[in-house]
């Protein structure tokens, strides 16, 4: 109720603020079984760390998780599954001076007026720090999709505008996805937002950015009318994510410019018994259940709120202040969003597929 | 589990088909002591009742709900109150022909391949019936709402797109809205959107729409972070309404576009040792909990998927059919979203503020 | 988290006071195509109804449920299952003086002080008229645990003892249980007991009786570990049953007087490549998951206290009052427990089985 | 969903095997500004602890707390609280010789069957080591309760009957419970149950033993009707404890054996506008709301699975095996359940605690 926890059958309690001892996650509801080690968890900790190109913070973080248990001889044991990722470049003095006012577009003062009391270290519990923790708990559901299912199912995301630059459709490819610092899914785009970047960091300032998310496999029948809808729970894991403003599910705010005949997507026999679909406006989701199309969903993420450029603003005290945010900071933290988002997607995916099964059985086809 | 839920602490969890018996809900969390009466839901529940105009549909409902529990003596007892609404309008044979054939656009291929049987009359439970439902939650949280603030707290709703025709945001007149037929806060929209509307109907074609929500007198504090956010939140309440592809807060999907210091809002002492903010871009939310300024949501709904043009289908056989859906359908399901999306942030708040209250105490100010 | 619901993903929320115009519930999660009509619900419904005997009240009340939503054609589908109970026989003025007194042993003091309002009517959401609605939600969940199971699961339920007099364990006889008023497995206790509860209700005065429920064909492997282990969900179940103050599992309160060796249940190979065991003294559950063993729990229920005898007592201005119990009153509540703990140890195992079956798949040997 | 969590507004969810690296938990929901450090957990810890005298097990743990997360500057900040306890003394070569048989009156059968994997060092999850983690969030709990009441609420337990040997309640003195290895409130007991227990070791068997809990200071109006009892929700607390096989409340079984006139304690206007009662056979609690009399629950635990005498089973390949089981074990671990139990109460009324603020504001007289 407090808040700390996704999901239900499968679901992730996390803790830990930017610069304590530690962040992490209890992953439970976890079928038995599953091989899994901290390696697995590494590779998307990697893709979401900081410092890995001069386009993101210069803050440091190991982001080594260790597996606390439900592991037993490599194996997932049905309990549940602590993920430990201790913080270890917290430098607190980047922060003191600025622990009395409030940074605008942060939650200093939220977390202030709410509770009385904030941990100011580098954002405490609001920072995107938290973030690391969704990927450890989504690395952890993508194992239990594969699993469960039985084959594999890919949830990828990229930047698909950064700055108000729109990549390219026509040019998407997935291998340039991860050949870019930016997450580009176009690869005549990193130019652009390269020399964009370069400019927004010589400003102080920072720029938002557009991410796309692309779940294929999918079986249909996911998603629980009526208010655990599938892409209701996508909207909030992915609103959920700091700095995020908007989401959208495959035509999305597009639709409500369409008409009803252009917007409705045709289906026709597949000839293998089934259906396919001659369009994807709903995103793979119909009456808030997946119909076994490819998922799509947008998210916008606001720039960064960390900015050289000084802001008005009070302090504790009511009075007014100028707050300008040193120390180091993501130009664009849409970019670094990326592996969130996937995340995110795997955890809602995972626990509507097991949610699922526990009311139906497995989903057809399977 | 199921999904039939929403809310927590204030939570309400619904039941029925479009056409079948009776539709209605189970609302827990009430504090006790609220004066309450069946009149007090009424009110909004035929705000969103069809056949008010010849641009919603022509079935025509009663919306007569009837309060089972939970007040006695015209007030609140602090036990669940049951809602019910009985359906008094079926007339199954306008859909019986199309019990076997999943019309485009709508859920019925999704209950049908998630479940195996379905209910196919009017759209069983996916049907828009079900928000009446919402509405009826609605009021009953604007209540809990006044009761525990102390002060009233406005929440409304406006189109302010349909059919890519968008309002002029300074013609904005809220007495408006509940002038015209659409909902528009703006006057000199209801002409246009007559026409476009007359033209739809027409074509036996459909338009989207664009709802904006707006809650002012929210205290700050509410919001649980960080996966209970309240725009994580407001996101899964809006994007589980029927027809809804995107929710958006404040700036929204234009946050991306701005530069970060443009998108952060400043802060001033407000003469009063509080806060005031020169800007709303983040409409009233920072780390997913409520700043004390306006809320701001907007939604997209997609086009009617109910339309008088052949589409292309598949029937339970697998068959390729053509689907053309006669009876009674409104050519934009946007304008009845209008008092669905109010009902659903007046839940969401009323949940965030008893919650608030469980944890904390009171909001300050309160 | 009003309390009003039980179980997660088999899981139905009530609602309804004992002279409101209605009590019922909602069911979610029930899988769909399950065959279900009212009339499936009646048999059960019959056997908690009172006036049956002169053994119970004589308040009469048809109990009629009506199935408002979740079954099209005689089937599930998926969807929430709304039941009705009107309330027929209501008769305020039988408890309209006792409006402004706490009747002791009752709950009219702490809902009052809790709520600083209640509905006085017969009890109001405290009667044990709730009880009804767990035996239409346990009727379902029978019918869940068949259909999931593929096989028949008996849950039977007997008074062991009442006023102190416990029955022969050598004579148990299921068939003897729904031939006496008592529910008594024990045909020799029948007179004794009617003599016993023709002198209490002479005397205006009451008895408490132990129930003893017995679960039979439950899969091994339901229950989840730590805090939502099956024996805690059933003593959860069972204890929120009106007037019940304990209940133990198997040897319950006796095995903290055996040594380890006379307690521990000892296993030998069945023959079939599975597992006997040679005793049952953990009543079927070990860690807090099924052995596959007879689930086997009891409960102590307390005499009613709805007595002709005065008793001392205060009234809501904090005066002394005495206050009799007029009106129609069970000698022996614990009588109408036996169904009602019975619908409450199927719901706990439709609950268990569907969250095995989302966690794990189907349970072994199923 | 899998069971890994007590609670709702107040919640911990639990990590962690016997014999893992560590242990440890995340608390939720607690109200910021709350003093408080690792050392505030130790006392109620150490009181749990292995190895305190020759009447438990040897093994030695420290079980030194750290606080990961949710205090700053020794104040709670309102964000989740992580505790983790590593594990250092675990000698896994005691337990590997039975990693393939399943140990009666233990979980082993049970966590295979049920997950298909296990894992067998210690117990694994099953351990009574997890108990250690509902020590630590206890103490939170006891934080919260002061914090919020705004006065001291006192929670305490004894042993009351070891091996079928019951102390005299006329003996009745707290200042005895901590000065003895047994938790005995009558210092005359603990004579006979060192004889006893002494003798129970040189058999290499094992006795059971009840707890008896006593809350003193609990305001009057906890507890959510109807399933959310406050003595439901005691009972499965206090069952889902290892070892449990009964709870009870107030006078209990007892309460069965009276009749309704002495059962149903009486009230008398108390002098200061309040209630008093003349006994306490509810043991604090009517219609599953607390009375504001002291709460009193008692558990029946089973005698140490754990035993040396040779006892029949079989191993993981269907085989009879004779089990003894070596190592370090305690003869009674009904002695190490009573600063256990007394943890679970206090989660069980700091949430309860808190859902009264949230729903209805703070109880009545504070």
């Amino acid at each position: 109720m407090a808040g700390d926890s996704f999901g239900t059958l499968f679901r992730f309690t996390s803790f830990g603020e930017s610069h304590g001892p530690a962040i992490g996650c209890v992953v439970e509801g976890v079928p038995p079984g599953i091989p899994l080690t901290a390696a697995d968890l590494q590779h998307d900790l990697d893709r979401r760390k900081p410092g890995q190109s001069r386009f993101t913070t210069q803050r440091r973080e190991d982001d080594a998780a260790e597996i606390l248990s439900g592991v037993y001889e490599g194996v997932t044991t049905g309990t549940p599954i602590a993920v430990l990722i201790r913080n270890t470049d917290q430098r607190s003095k980047d922060y003191s001076d600025i622990a009395q006012r409030f940074r605008p577009g942060h939650a200093d003062y939220t977390y202030w007026v709410k509770y009385g009391v904030r941990d100011p270290r580098g954002g405490g519990r609001s920072s995107a720090r938290e973030t690391a923790v969704r990927v450890a708990a989504g690395a952890i559901a993508r194992k239990v999709l594969t699993s469960v299912l039985g084959r594999p199912l890919t949830i990828r995301a990229a930047v698909v505008e950064m700055g108000g630059l729109a990549i390219e459709r026509a040019n998407w490819d997935w291998l340039s996805v991860d050949a870019n610092p930016f997450f580009s899914p176009d690869a005549a785009m990193v130019a652009p937002w390269e020399a964009l970047l370069d400019g927004v960091r010589r400003d102080g300032s920072s720029v938002g950015a557009v991410v796309e998310v692309v779940a294929e496999g999918v079986p249909p029948g996911l998603g629980e009318p009526v208010y655990d809808r599938l892409d209701a729970d996508l909207a909030k894991a992915l609103m959920s994510i700091n700095a995020v403003k908007g989401v959208e599910i495959g035509a999305g705010f597009e639709a409500a410019r369409l008409r009803g005949e252009s917007n409705a997507d045709e289906m026709l026999p597949n000839g293998l018994g089934g259906v396919r679909f001659t369009s994807n406006n709903a995103g793979g989701v119909l009456g808030g259940i997946s119909t076994g199309q490819t998922i799509i969903a947008r998210l916008a993420v606001k720039p960064t709120s960390s900015i050289m450029i000084p802001r008005q603003s009070v302090d504790t005290q009511g009075r007014p202040v100028d707050v300008v945010t040193k120390g180091r900071h993501d130009p664009c933290v849409g970019i670094r969003a990326v592996p969130v988002a996937e995340a995110m997607v795997a955890v809602v995916l995972a626990d509507h597929l097991l949610r699922f099964r526990g009311q139906c059985g497995l989903p057809v086809g399977l």
